[in-house]
């Protein structure tokens, strides 16, 4: 058994010591880690944006299931955010995440909570109450992004 | 409310008006995504993974709260897997993902039905079977790896 989890930690191309309070060994790692919990997250709130704006046809069960993988994401990032992480591979983070962490934060937490209502929303089914929430979801994103995501790539 | 989301939209680089059965306009949206939720299914098995091979303390509550995640994202890559993504920007999807279909998708649903157990396994808190299960696991990402993943990415 040891053999395979060495061989899929290997193939996988992950740390086979990880330390129990760095998940990421190096910049990059955490920087590819929180793009893709954000892409796996906006993808899922675009289904269910999608929805909300009419654009696509209302599926309840649909949009509680990606309610809950959105949910599942917005709590990933962030952690993925620490000193030293601004570079390491091309990325949009603002030299503001960390020179102004306490509204990074609360920038954060503010998506957390609005990302729980459309949960809350999504599991009731009420289309109305997922528009609701899916805008309040929508405005978190964008200040978070107009405060603390650049509007292009860095270099490295 | 509409007005955010179109801009929260915008911002995240989503489609504003996508089709209920294609979730990704591009190829390069389905790489990315289907990287994206590997990626972060990838780190969360891999702190289990430290756990059971006692490279980091085990921690009951965490190895169930990874198992969750891992869980939620093993069901995701496979959609964005269609027909036309194989090309669109740097990927390892090797032709037979799409020439031996029948085998990948046995290949998916085995990893599927092995983070089940896993998931079972750290709810129940036990250390031994988690170990198990993610040897489990640990040899169906092997598996598919050595069949349908190339050693490069490929230029575009």
């Amino acid at each position: 058994m040891k053999s395979l989890l060495l061989a899929a930690a290997t193939v996988a191309g992950l740390a086979t010591a990880l330390p129990a309070a760095a998940q990421w060994q190096k910049p990059e790692d955490a920087i590819k880690y929180r793009q893709s919990a954000l892409t796996v997250m906006a993808n899922h709130f675009g289904r269910i944006g999608a929805m909300a704006q009419g654009k696509a046809p209302f599926d309840a069960k649909a949009a509680a299931e990606n309610a809950v993988i959105v949910s599942d994401m917005a709590k990933l990032p962030w952690a993925a955010f620490g000193p030293g992480t601004d570079k390491g591979m091309p990325n949009r983070a603002k030299a503001e995440i960390w020179s102004d962490a306490a509204k990074f934060k609360a920038a954060s937490e503010k998506m957390i909570a609005e990302v729980a209502k459309l949960d809350a929303a999504a599991k009731s089914g009420n289309l109305d109450a997922i528009k609701a929430a899916a805008g309040g979801v929508g405005g978190s994103c964008k200040a978070c992004h107009d405060d603390f995501r650049a509007e292009k790539y860095s270099a490295n």
